[in-house]
């Protein structure tokens, strides 16, 4: 089982040294508190009359930050852990490239979002900001699942968070484009990025390690708990950035009531489409999340909660109809080998989730945002745009970060195809114990009473043969 | 193992395509957003003095909301997965069945707890009693648990939540019978529904199944995940709808010692009951939260710290002696097949907790409430009944929420008797390969290490073979 | 398998009963609502102008109390379900003996921290306390796993809580001390008292067990469960009971980046140290958080986010260097047998968090502080005592919390060897049979389809023995 190209003694541990390091001089040298963290700043008015430390931005955002969290490393980790001999490399890849990348991810943004006197001030905004990066490098590490080394995933996270805070950039920074709970930058840029890398790293001999590829009864309970915690907290995930108020309160309330119609709808595509009438836990782990994905641009606008129920049934129809039907032909013929299918979960109702967007702005007239306007379109509200314009925005951001994805996607597939990174073989894909030292699977059994049990289903085990044979 | 009367091709996807439209189409001529979770309502007096955006109900009460529905999701869903092969079924029809069922019953709940021009409105509060009424829908599902169709269990969940929203209408609307937590709303109501529908649908042939309806290790541990969820978000449960201020926050810390001092008395009446003096997965999977139940109805009261206390200890005793004693009494006199023991949970300590509530009510005086008596007691704060009379009102409802409960279950179990719906046979129950595609249990093992090691195995296995023979 | 001295029949329901109705006593006599939690006293200038009831303490710190909640009962409890079959008991006594910690530990407390007009005042800031005083009981716990009966562990938590309280009074309360994540009063505490106890309870044949004390696959996953859930809510953990506004927001973001650094430490020393060049799971499953460990002291302190940086890359690295080198030492000379190596997740870090709280103290002026100095060092803002001054409270603080650590574990450690409290012998250890009814680890198959794979299963099996043989 030793194979030096795999080994990660030197390899893994020179890599995570580096880039630690490297992040604590620029954390040094270039991040500072921001005005809600810092103790100096937040009390200078202490003895003002208005201050009241409720109005602190922690109030308003740390909850909806934890249960981000909790999406970034149970939801995502465990949601991958379905695969039967790969849960710790599921769980255990993406905590260590998510831990790297919510760092990585406050220096590149903090440098695009705008320097403050040449510094990047952080606090609980930057810290959602930095998780939902990581998020979209989670969805690529799905796509690229069980074929890829660590080493691998630290590089490709370095070159995605870079890339996906340029893009955020361009949108929420240059173009105004609204995107709160990340349609576009997180899950649509995250699916088409990884998308292309596991297209440039296509295995042919991939089938070698093909009954692998597959999960068993726990680990799809051990996957269940990611996909049911990623559902209950979308609420928090598309509210988490949006503005004090009515606007995290209803982007919250969109986003229950698409998932509810979203898992309806899978369920009962699941049964229509799979084989025998049964229901099928692929389709369940993942579809029933599109509703989130699909509300993440729109959620925060008046999209009223049929709309946001509309958007939700469509969207897990869309999901399971691509895992039934497009996935396989993705793989024969486009030679895309997507392990967690996330072109059906983040791909295509991230899409979705930005024409909602462009719709919605372009058919819902201002009078019904009142004087809440200035907290969804403040372009719009300063008499920059029309609504119409802003729709054009949303729909250019659309195409902007599909180009950005795929051609990042392209050449960081390339440069991941170098050997020295340590990806596994054709026949060690999906396999915990190339990079892992992983127990047995059964506990070991010697105390008196269970020697007899053990004794006794040996004699019926073997006492069968015979008549079988 | 294909049987046309099971089999969900056409049933589950036609059931939940018309539900999921009816409510879509219901929902877009009926539901509007509240006050807080519309941008021109809530913004509308944005330049005035008073507009404070953490006034807004989200910050109040979007973190209780979110224990709330890790409780309904994980809580319910993983509570169940004990059954060795009914994981699949248990997190995946919960999921199915809360999702339709907190749709449904913002609906129901919002005709019959007062439309604001002719619309019903919602916001976070809102999201929350739908929940609620989900929750009692589950507790259903725990007694029929593992002898129901999906199908049956989404008809079930219809019918149930219309009951529920009129028992809860009568009880709050009318009555205004304090029962923050639900001890009577929701556990009383969701346990008596369930142990009617299941008697109705009593199988006296259950037996053939038997040996499918126990739990296996790992099962035991998943099952925990979904007890500890459960225990710890019970504060958060019983003071989700309460005033905000103290009322919130005493409940949070009356459940919290309450359900302290049921942990403690179930693991000594597990020891004391169970065989040869060890502890029953069983009890404490369940019992233990007992006190969470019983503090539904007086934990926003002044029940005193060692008043919950006292409340808990009395229902982690009661609830293990009924799933020791009263449990096969049930099954075997009154033909009561109830899986998950919720007569011991939610049944048992539901009926205390309201019993608790008629008592604290009585006993404690207006003076201990002072100006906050209008938070637990509106209508005693303005004179219109004093507190015997509430305490008289507090029982009252709950006879009226066990006869609603009861005659519903008796109703909506011939219901679902209907052979069209798709009911396991009596050999299928606890099973999920009637309605799941089910992967296997062992990871397949063919790379070289552990084919070595399996080779070694059956050598040891089969060597010991003739040695026995 | 039945063994008199083990069987807790008796002795687990009369300690848990007798511990309970004194609880109940003496919460009776003693334990009152607080301002924040009392309907009188909470609305009592309800007519005033300044009443809002979002300046009630629940709504600063009930998320955060929720999110240490989950710490103590998911994350300890499943952090040590790693034991291949040591799951029921550890999630199951972690839930127990919490459960009686955290009601002892409000009197505990209460009784020294202050009381009022004769009575323990209690509100989420006693809760948040009480969980830290149990959290510390289950450090303890970790030392002595598989080792002990569930009696001995409510006799050490006993104990225990009491001398934590003394501790944590003569730090907080006497001296002054700043320790808000508790790097000394919780996790220093919580290891030496448990290694001492640990080693007073030496096994010299606990190798009789020794096949038992190791994981299984899956076993490690549900353990990933608690290492997770502790990683993602210790920024919550350090920040609950710092002071509102900035302090806690730092606190939480401190953390947050201490443990990121903390986690890609640690991958890079697993691969560097462990077999093959392989990661090794004990340590991602601890190690990785020792950096929430390490900014318990000074998480609250302007130690920037680049210190915390630092503080969290060195955890790490000690972390794993001290289970892989140290831990064989301690076992082998000093014969501390530390079954899940809290010496190396909460000794070494925790005394690290003192270090950094002294360095932190002594080095960054009181400038940097501004007006918000007397939220972390108050004694400092009254000009009693200066930041060097301040400093050597804060060292001499960690000596304290050392002796009072190591005699309280010796002395306990000597009164949990008496016979009467049901240790398991030598042979017994690490076994959840003793003290649990246990179910089988398979599920039975029986129906058709199973049935027919697992007679072909069979055939390949002992078809392949002859050609072994």
């Amino acid at each position: 089982m030793t194979d030096s190209s795999t080994n990660m003694r030197l390899k893994l541990p020179i890599t995570c040294l580096i880039l630690e390091i490297i992040l604590i001089i620029l954390f040094g040298t270039l991040v500072e508190y921001d005005y809600d963290t810092d103790a100096a700043r937040f009390n200078s008015d202490r003895n003002g009359s208005q201050h009241d430390p409720m109005q602190n931005e922690f109030y308003y955002r740390y909850p909806s930050f934890q249960d981000v969290h909790v999406m970034i490393f149970i939801g995502f980790g465990f949601l991958m852990t379905f695969l039967q001999r790969y849960g710790f490399s599921s769980v255990g890849f993406n905590f260590l490239i998510a831990a790297f990348a919510l760092q990585w991810a406050t220096l590149m943004q903090g440098f695009l979002h705008g320097l403050h006197h040449g510094k990047v001030e952080i606090g609980v905004l930057s810290m959602i900001n930095a998780d939902f990066c990581t998020g979209s490098v989670l969805i690529s590490f799905g796509a690229v699942l069980g074929k890829t080394s660590p080493v691998q995933l630290l590089v490709m996270a370095m070159f995605e968070v870079t890339l996906f805070a340029v893009n955020e950039h361009i949108l929420v920074g240059i173009l105004g484009t609204r995107d709160a709970g990340g349609s576009m930058t997180i899950h649509t840029f995250g699916a088409y990025f990884g998308l292309m890398v596991t297209r440039i790293l296509y295995r042919p001999n991939l089938h070698k390690s093909k009954h692998k590829n597959s999960s068993v009864y726990h680990s799809d309970l051990f996957a269940m708990i990611g996909t049911i915690y990623l559902w209950m907290f979308w609420p928090s995930f598309n509210s988490a950035i949006t503005e004090h108020g009515d606007a995290q309160h209803r982007t919250a309330l969109n986003t229950y009531y698409s998932l509810a119609a979203c898992t309806v709808s899978t369920y009962a595509l699941s049964a229509l489409t799979a084989h025998d009438g049964k229901l099928d836990m692929v389709h369940i782990q993942n579809a029933a999340l599109a509703g989130g994905v699909a509300a993440g641009t729109a959620g925060e606008m008046m999209l009223t909660p049929y709309g946001s129920m509309i958007v939700g049934f469509l969207a897990g129809i869309i999901s399971v109809l691509g895992f039934k039907y497009l996935s396989p032909i993705l793989e024969e013929k486009l030679k895309i080998q997507d392990t967690c299918g996330v072109h059906n979960l983040h791909g295509m109702p991230g899409i979705l989730g930005a024409i909602v967007g462009v719709v919605t702005t372009a058919v819902v007239s201002r009078n019904v945002y009142g004087e809440g306007l200035i907290n969804v379109y403040p372009e719009v509200e300063r008499e920059e745009r029309d609504l119409h314009f802003q729709a054009g925005i949303q729909a250019a951001s659309l195409a902007i970060t599909l180009g950005i994805a795929l051609l990042g996607g392209l050449i960081v597939g390339f440069i991941l195809k170098l050997p020295v990174f340590g990806a596994p073989r054709d026949t060690e894909c999906f396999e915990d114990s190339i990079y892992w030292e992983v127990p047995g699977e059964e506990p070991s059994h010697d105390n008196q009473l269970t020697v007899v049990k053990t004794e006794e289903s040996e004699k019926l085990s073997c006492s069968t043969h015979p008549r079988e044979d």
